[in-house]
């Protein structure tokens, strides 16, 4: 799968701390670059750009940022806007607030934004994204599902930003109970390793394929390639899931997962 | 592990139906002997044992039961009544509605009727339990803990009745999210297999090591004892969980387990 990473993503589960230790914010600042961090928050998932945009702002100027643009994407029009490119070529990092990820990929899917990002990403520089922002990094994303029982209520999917190939992300995992729709969207294609990001925990995906947690919670990898029991043709019928045996990481700040191996490690 | 199993459970994630289908009781009054059987209800888990009673004695007497006793335990006296225990011993089913799991063990842990209880197992006498009364049928239950990410609130627990010893139960468990206290449980002693039930759903554990999925919703099974990363010994110190591999197995019905083989199958 070493086709599948040519990036550097941090990946986070929604609710950040911006009050306290703000670790996860900080290692971004620092992977981006530190004092010399050119950061581009890009607001598109929320309908209230401004209100998204700001507590980043502050955060990053506090921790002593001097070069910080809040992009305001509320068009495709915006999306293919030169002066926005602009601002992104030159950045050190790039951060998506959380929101509504269909106004992600709807605003800057296949625009000149949507390029820069793959250019961007290719040539390593780091981007982020929380909640809504985390979910567009894959080629597939969850737009929707709350269904408790796996396979009950089928989860809705749509095409994802594509940054990160051969993986489904879900954040605020453990917060809002969400292993069932994660479980059913690895079951659709057993190839796809799932990701669940707890609440103020993120994971940062490099290069070489390792994942490396970040933060105050969990991730929880879902690996179903194993799985020799699946009733996954049934689920459109409304039937529960079966899908078995299914291999599960569990893993906190200190561990790290590499993709290709699909295997967990002490850092 | 074929030590483990000597008797005939049904183990119930909580909220069955008995207005509808009424699958699942349905299923425990013909394991029981459908009109043939001699039914207990044990209502100790709740301090309301009149109304807890109620509806199982409605269902039941409505399916054609034709020999019904709720037996009300109110104190340990009650627990170690002969009269009580002459009820149980000529039943060919027993069933624990819901309430509180430590109200149960409390109260007849150790009596006469905890004695039968284990007489009754060991003579393949069916047991049912949905909720509390699920949970108290192995020999360590979980009693609270309603932590989101695994770890983090450490979960309770309590010696449970033992009837079914290397497994641990939890119910109510995709509706009320608690893989993260399971895994947490299971993480303690990877020794120890992981079951978690959902609404409306249940398992049978038969004597030869089965597990049968009836209902319908998922039951979720955890074996942690592959895991080569666990973190447990830091968790006491407040830190989330890291536990890795753990093999998941999802299944809903028309699927089993083998307890002793530790492995799914199609039934």
């Amino acid at each position: 799968m070493n086709e599948h990473i040519s990036g550097n993503l941090l990946i986070i589960g929604g609710a950040e701390d911006k009050q306290k230790d703000c670790k996860i914010l900080k290692y971004f600042f620092r992977e981006a670059g530190s004092k010399d961090a050119r950061i581009c928050v890009i607001t598109v998932a929320s309908d209230q750009a401004e209100e998204a945009g700001k507590p980043y702002e502050e955060l990053f100027l506090n921790l002593g940022c001097q070069d910080l643009q809040i992009i305001n994407i509320q068009t495709r029009q915006d999306a293919d806007s030169q002066a926005i490119v602009d601002k992104l070529i030159r950045s050190s990092g790039i951060f998506f607030t959380g929101g509504d990820q269909l106004r992600i990929t709807a605003m800057i899917g296949g625009s000149a934004v949507g390029r820069t990002l793959q250019h961007l990403y290719e040539g390593k520089v780091i981007i982020a994204g929380t909640s809504a922002g985390a979910s567009v990094m894959s080629e597939t994303m969850i737009i929707a599902g709350q269904g408790d029982t796996p396979g009950e209520d089928l989860i809705r999917m749509a095409p994802g930003l594509g940054l990160l190939k051969g993986v489904i992300i879900d954040q605020h995992f453990a917060q809002r109970g969400r292993i069932g729709r994660l479980l059913t969207a690895v079951a659709l294609n057993p190839y796809i390793l799932g990701i669940g990001i707890d609440e103020d925990t993120s994971v940062h995906v490099q290069g070489d394929g390792r994942i490396k947690v970040i933060g105050r919670g969990t991730a929880l990898i879902l690996d179903a390639s194993y799985a020799n029991i699946s009733n996954v043709d049934e689920l459109f019928a409304g039937r529960p899931l079966a899908l078995a045996p299914v291999k599960l990481h569990v893993l906190s700040e200190g561990y790290e997962f590499n993709i290709w191996e699909r295997s967990s490690s002490v850092k």
